[in-house]
């Protein structure tokens, strides 16, 4: 947990250094909501339930549909774009697998009511600065633009009710089963081809030549704003396409390479969705980083971590020290430091044992010669040095700077 | 949200400087733990369903019972004492009220394994801290032992079986059921009277003349290490009970008036829960914060909040300084500020009352004159005063002190 709030702290940071503001949606929501953003499917991974009311309820899988019913509820009418971010768990019945578990921590944020190329850059960028502010090492961000496959496999002449399928395919590279399906539909077999030479087209600005119109010039837009905001490691990739049928444009991927096949660790793109909702079309570009994940991956790439402790662990030294023992850790804390105090009449040899379990930088020996002088021994826990310091320089001679 | 992770940090920090370390507990669980803990009646309260594999599981409705289910788990073999703190949410389907929702918030910590009067003390200090941190101006804090009242009623002839409604009724201070109940139950009308005056007995140190043998004694030790600590505003009330079953000795309870007749904010005690989940029998002593309460205490008594806004918002002061204005942007980012940009092409006008919306301290605004020096002009947002500052300066002088 020591783990998990340095890294929320440090996402958190970012996006408030982005202008973003944290909002909370409740842990669930009616299960309808769900499956308006998701499709019928998502009721096979939802925690539902029925309250006591009898309504249909699930436990949040995921909080971009909370965060737009907000929107839709409360918010509407505040001035845009509204930079939201949260934080929190939600949960999914599925089989529980490396970084990936039944409830799990997401962080996510969405820039509502604005469908400008420099908000989609904008929300690109925040998540590339999440990514290096949490110190991973290696990591690849991939834009794309939904509308250019989804106009070529239109061109191909698939049938709508076949398209989903068929981009899902091409999305995940299943290249071989994308074809049959699309042979199948129908599809001109040339036109076929060139919608599984797309979705493999990766590289830099130059590969957007192959595109065709409206998503060429947006997707330079969004590459000219990532430029002068100093955004690297960013190739375009038009084979990505995300799962679900909302995303309107741009639509976006980082991936950690130490994570192996399971390697995604943030998805966004710009969107719709609040008129699902019964409110007004406005256009939102929004990403969610998956946070176990993203923190496996920072495990394998061997990051350090180690729990703070605390600054000081105060030990009587006699029985007739106590009350002074308790002032002192009180004083301590008053002044600041992280400090503890023997409660359990410990001797000095297994006191100052303890000290070391609780990871204390010092302990304060609190006997009754130094008490005589106002005064007690200050002892270094890694070195062992020991030296006598006046009461009411405790907490600044022991206190961890910053 | 932003006031609830303010008060949340300032309760976090408390939490550290008394070396607790938090940890978390999943957001459900199998529901017959909290049975185990809370009783039958509890299931009324609970949000329980059973998970796809047909489990009963129920959402939390508090956390002590999954933080001793932890301990036991995977923790009993740590060195005691063992100082754990949590915070998230928790839920109970009763009706909603003031202060009281069906997910709320809280905050909670525990001090595992050890039985003495010292650690009671630390946490009451830590309870007594938090409150202040967080600036609640009026609270009491009544210090009980679940001991003496429970002795008392067992020498009025009250039998087993009716202890707890007993005590419960002398809890609420429902005094003359109290008196029907033991009446009905056979006490002996002189010790049952005896009962109700224990539980009446509020005030200092002093009142604990009524109280025999080694409550007395215990509350006693209690008092000297809170009186060393410094801990002021504590009183003795021998009629402070709580609900449940497991609480062994001491008990108490925080009120904030500013909240009228559900005034609680805090409760807490000594206890032993983990012999209830397969563990050895543990000695503990824990407390719950109720946060959304002490939140509406503290909204009650006028405390101020005001969200901080950011540091800068960037305005281009002409289409060609765009690429500029984000290159700025993300300048002012990397040097610590917090920062805005105008992404939906507003007029300056416009864009100056978008930065009063975001509650910019200062708006940057990025023209051409300007960028031929190398400067931005910076705007105090509050007097309106303008100055010219390098763009290598701009971090510097937007961002907040601290």
């Amino acid at each position: 947990m020591e783990r998990r709030r340095l890294y929320e702290g440090a996402l958190r940071g970012v996006a408030r250094r982005f202008g973003f503001r944290e909002a909370a949606t409740p842990m669930f929501e009616e299960a309808e909501l769900f499956v308006l953003r998701s499709g019928e499917n998502i009721l096979n991974e939802l925690y539902s339930f029925k309250d006591k009311g009898g309504r249909d309820m699930a436990l949040r899988p995921e909080m971009t549909a909370p965060a737009i019913r907000m929107f839709v509820n409360g918010m509407s009418n505040d001035p845009k774009p509204i930079k939201l971010f949260y934080f929190g768990q939600c949960f999914r019945y599925e089989r529980p697998q490396s970084g990936r578990y039944r409830e799990f921590f997401q962080f996510g944020a969405e820039i509502i009511g604005s469908a400008a190329p420099e908000t989609d850059a904008e929300a690109i960028a925040a998540a590339a600065a999440m990514i290096r502010e949490l110190g991973l090492k290696e990591y690849r961000i991939r834009i794309g633009h939904i509308g250019v496959l989804r106009q070529a496999i239109s061109d191909a002449g698939i049938p709508p009710e076949s398209q989903a399928r068929v981009l899902q395919l091409l999305d995940k590279k299943r290249l071989d089963e994308a074809r049959e399906a699309m042979a199948a539909a129908g599809a001109d077999p040339d036109a076929a081809e060139a919608a599984v030479r797309l979705a493999c087209t990766v590289g830099g600005r130059e590969v957007l030549d192959a595109v065709g119109g409206g998503a060429r010039e947006y997707l330079g837009a969004v590459l000219d704003v990532l430029d002068a905001m100093g955004v690297g490691g960013v190739e375009v990739d038009l084979g990505v396409v995300r799962g679900l049928d909302y995303y309107t444009g741009m639509v976006f991927e980082a991936e950690a390479p130490a994570l192996g096949a399971e390697k995604q660790i943030c998805g966004g793109g710009s969107y719709s969705l609040s008129e699902l909702f019964g409110g007004e079309k406005v256009f939102s570009t929004g990403f969610a980083i998956g946070f176990d994940r993203i923190l496996l991956a920072l495990e394998r790439e061997g990051a350090p971590f180690s729990p703070a402790g605390i600054d000081a662990y105060v030990v009587c030294a006699s029985d007739d020290a106590k009350a002074k023992a308790f002032e002192i850790v009180a004083a301590l804390r008053a002044g600041g430091a992280s400090a503890d105090v023997d409660t359990m009449g410990r001797k000095m040899a297994k006191a100052l044992r303890h000290a070391d379990a609780v990871r204390a930088r010092f302990a304060v020996i609190v006997g009754p010669k130094e008490l005589e002088e106002g005064s007690a021994t200050v002892r270094d826990m890694a070195t062992g040095e020991q030296s006598l310091v006046k009461i009411g320089d405790l907490a600044a001679a022991v206190r961890r700077a910053g």
